[in-house]
């Protein structure tokens, strides 16, 4: 996240944790840059989303703080309170306006957010800011296992990232943050536009849980530092490739899953059809367990394209796991099972599902759904 | 089933099922009678729906047959020669026209039906026709643990009913056969219209993994064999209390549940409102996972009630278990968090989720998820 120039990033430990881990990153820009954020579309979003959306009006912010530990949501005016103060220390730190602040939190829904802590904290953030932006990477995690990176490299230009993911992901981000960073010169608004695009097929194509969370929230700042104005096309192409990978990780790291499972979605009326139907697969139970236990079990997944509402002809469904066909026009197709059971038994796959002859397509990330999923978010917080 | 005069009932063994278990049930009134139906949304629902939907439109029957072991879904032209051809043989053994059958499917979805075994073997029903329904209700179960069955007594006349769930469980009936028979007097058009309302708020309120199936369909035949007319509502009545008692049952055997957890809506400002904000908590994993632990974990049920789409208001959420109140006006409450844990770990308990000040409420009854029902539905079928 700090391969672009122009940005510096640290990791401290506050407190919000209790056990002494990293809970805060903050990712400074040299100068006030464009900026540009999508957000979670929540109805009961967390005061920080609405702090970071009503300082991103201007496209434009320096600092981005990312506290774990408390999602600051289900926390009513002491949480906006908590959040503004938040913006306004983190200004004092960094020599700017808190309308220039970003900030995002994570962790469990419902406890107030210990600000006394934080704003005691961050300060120390200042004398840290490195080149190395995995400190930073760390602080935002909370259930994840490993830190979440990547960088795409333009010509003379990079865009940088980090994430955290876990449990809660699905369409529209659900309990996603991801903060990027790019040298590259570019207007705010059209980095606005590049963001949102990027962002739909990556994260919002991602579906680990169905649920959907109070705090997601995708940043990116543009320093301009390279020098560069790249054409607004590749810029987005490298945009969408560090959150495309991003997602991957994500879903790689998802709590409970064995395995990454990509659901294509061919022969749809369009694109938004073909998305629609790979959501609706990427949400059944019955179709994730089956993913679980390697099981090509089609008629799930037929079931679950029923249920779409959509004038979906049971005849022209054809799907098949790894390229091996198991239906097709809508009936069981013979294949060699156990060479396909084989297959499938080896990790991270792949659902080919045609509803027709349409040329809408879509390909939406989904994970396993395990018993260690269950036990671990049944286990008391 | 049998409790309403003017019907007697059977379950053989065709072979449906390899392992010698019953996998047929016949349910046979005296005469044609008035009767009803309620089917599955899904766009690709199965062969033997499609015959009964026709079957009904002239609002009698004289026959329900229902096998297990098959869902005959997913099984194109073939499948729907196969329903057509139950029916028929199911005519002429019971001396009907197939048009006064109605014909019932479940199991695995793809597999086609072995139809000539089940032609075979239903005629054998013919001399098993008994007062006692509890064969047939045996006959109708796939992975069910237990029968599942119901008595309403009226002024002389009665309803009676059995069911089939487990997996796919959910709103619009997902996988979830009823057959329930009456000896009131009642016209075909009043019982559709009393089935319809029953369904609504019985079994329709019913989520226990938010897969809807192919073949969800809940039957009603009237004798009028008691020789009595109730009133209409006092029958409807009558008819959602079974809908209702059987809709329990199969969420108590649901799949690796543990515990039955209503979810009650208040404060919508609408009836719909509040069953789709109902429906929405019951569909989260993160939720269902808590009720497995006996976590009262408001914000799950507060992050899921942002993503309805609707304009719920933060600050008007309250939510309680089981009276005890964990969440007011949208932020923590006080209360003795060591007693509820205790309460919760009993077993069975209920949501209350408040979200303002309308008049609209509804249950919605679901089950915790537990790594049982994973590990049940991961296995290859």
């Amino acid at each position: 996240m700090t391969a672009a120039l122009g940005f510096s990033a640290a990791g401290v430990a506050c407190g919000i944790k209790t056990d002494g881990e990293l809970d805060l990153a903050v990712i400074v820009a040299d100068d006030v840059v464009p900026a540009a954020g999508v957000f979670t579309s929540s109805t009961t979003a967390a005061p920080p989303v609405e702090v970071s959306r009503r300082h991103l009006e201007d496209g434009a912010a320096r600092v981005v703080v990312v506290n774990s530990g408390c999602a600051n949501a289900g926390t009513g005016i002491r949480g906006l309170d908590a959040a503004i103060a938040t913006a306004e220390s983190a200004a004092s730190t960094y020599g700017c306006v808190p309308q220039d602040v970003l900030i995002c939190s994570t962790g469990t829904i419902g406890p107030q957010l210990p600000v006394e802590r934080l704003i005691k904290g961050l300060p120390r953030s200042l004398g840290r800011n490195l080149a190395d932006g995995s400190t930073a990477a760390a602080a935002i995690l909370t259930t994840d296992s490993v830190i979440k990176e990547s960088v795409a490299e333009g010509d003379g230009w990079v865009v940088g990232g980090m994430a955290k993911g876990a449990g809660m992901v699905r369409p529209d981000m659900a309990t996603m943050l991801a903060v990027l960073t790019t040298d590259a010169i570019v207007a705010a608004a059209d980095l606005q536009r590049i963001l949102t695009g990027a962002v739909d097929v990556t994260f919002n194509a991602l579906n680990v849980d169905g649920c959907q969370s109070t705090n997601d929230t995708v940043l990116i700042m543009a320093s301009g530092a390279s020098g560069v104005a790249p054409s607004l096309s590749i810029l987005e192409d490298a945009v969408t490739s560090v959150c495309a990978d991003l997602a991957h990780q994500i879903a790689a790291d998802a709590e409970g899953a064995t395995r990454v499972v990509t659901i294509r979605v061919t022969g749809a009326s369009d694109d938004a059809q073909a998305r629609m139907l790979g959501r609706i697969i990427a949400d059944s139970d019955l179709v994730r367990s089956s993913f679980y236990g390697g099981d090509p079990n089609w008629g799930r997944i037929f079931a679950a394209l029923g249920t779409a509402g959509l004038a979906i002809e049971p005849a022209a469904i054809d799907i098949a796991y790894d390229g091996v066909g198991v239906a097709a026009a809508g009936v069981a197709a013979a294949h060699d099972a156990a060479a396909l059971a084989q297959r499938l038994a080896a990790g991270d796959f792949a659902v080919e599902v045609n509803v027709g002859s349409g040329q809408g397509r879509a390909a939406v990330l989904t994970t396993d759904l395990t018993p260690e999923y269950v036990r671990f978010n049944g286990e008391r917080s």
